[in-house]
């Protein structure tokens, strides 16, 4: 007998976009475990702050979130505090802001685990999801083609993406602005386009492109939206 | 006065992955609305049988979802429904399967009452989370690109995003199967393949792409995610 382990997708920061699945799963488990920065609680844990019972034993994976950090590290640390809480039949949720799946820190724990112990994964809300309600435009429709991002992948990467789906999202784009907002006036797709920046915390905020200026700053946590053929 | 137009996704299939404010909203409104086929409740309806508290109008679009259908037609006449009892300043919740702007049926709804009612989108579990979910598979990590491509948009479109991106989703498969399954062997991608039927649904079912015969019938509700670089 050993414990199950859950990755739970918390949705993309809005509390009330939690499923109802993983607001049952975090009042049912002894243990949870979530990433954060190096100080904090973090997105996730904030996110589910009035779904747990308390009691419950907590795993914190830190990370730096910088380019020369060795994340598997941080990884392998945490798998190990989880695994202990497994092997004594210890239930154990691992929280992800948006889905656990679609560029999650759960994957990281699915690839050192997912041989050793049950897993359940629990789907959530994405942020893309998140982005496209907020700014009521399609993500994709019809027989469109969706291509999704992220912007630390490079501007040519959203060149391609730009040319070739009728539908692109652009994730994580920090600083990379004015080198997107290029991309899309060389192709005339300005209008067509959305920022939206910390969907479902504080400080959120849905623009359409051509309202935001080359030199905004524009965070970590914002999203382009861009239907390239009408 | 006039009332709210909810646009509410409920979620791949299983009814625990609803959102909390889906649920909620389902509950406060007076009417609801959705798609559904020319017999039966249709998927949207079923997912939310047991969150409904009775006694609500219920407005429903069926379509035939055959290729010579007038869907505009049909839309027209349940959005008239729709705008006479928000006029009426009854809230109304348009229920849509998966996420309302993610190929939903909502799409054609808030293209023609946008700009007349005040919309509230709320976005919901797509069925490509569920469905990477249940193969345990990431559905896209790190820098990453994933393209979502429908089946019905042809070869070469599917062919292109797999030469593209690291990460494919093709939705809508129904009898394209052998097609698939040429295009994913040629690539010497069988192998990093899963096809993914009727997720949270009855008959469910969840196999590598290798296992799955090219003459094998596949549903309409099936759903191939593959990993083009490992």
């Amino acid at each position: 007998m050993i414990g199950r382990l859950y990755g739970v997708g918390v949705g993309p920061g809005d509390p009330e976009l939690l499923t109802l699945k993983a607001a049952r799963i975090l009042e049912e488990v002894p243990v949870i475990a979530y990433p954060a920065p190096l100080e904090g609680p973090g997105l996730a844990r904030e996110i589910v702050a009035d779904f747990l019972p308390g009691g419950q034993v907590q795993i914190v994976l830190r990370f730096a979130f910088t380019p020369g950090e060795d994340a598997g590290a941080v990884y392998d640390r945490g798998v190990a505090a989880i695994a202990a809480h497994l092997e004594r039949r210890h239930d154990v949720a691992f929280l992800c802001e948006g889905d656990p799946l679609l560029y999650g820190s759960f994957i990281g724990v699915l690839a050192r685990l997912g041989d050793r112990f049950p897993v359940q994964v629990v789907p959530g809300v994405t942020s893309l999801a998140a982005c496209s309600a907020l700014a009521r435009t399609p993500l994709s429709t019809g027989d469109d083609v969706l291509a999704v991002v992220p912007s630390t992948r490079g501007a040519e990467a959203v060149a391609a993406a730009l040319d070739a789906a009728e539908s692109v999202a652009v994730m994580k784009i920090g600083r990379r602005w004015p080198m997107l907002r290029d991309l899309l006036h060389a192709r005339g797709l300005l209008e067509d386009a959305w920022l939206i920046e910390r969907a479902g915390m504080e400080g959120e905020r849905v623009r359409p492109a051509w309202k935001v200026a080359a030199e905004a700053e524009t965070p970590y946590f914002a999203l382009l939206l861009v239907r390239t053929r009408r």
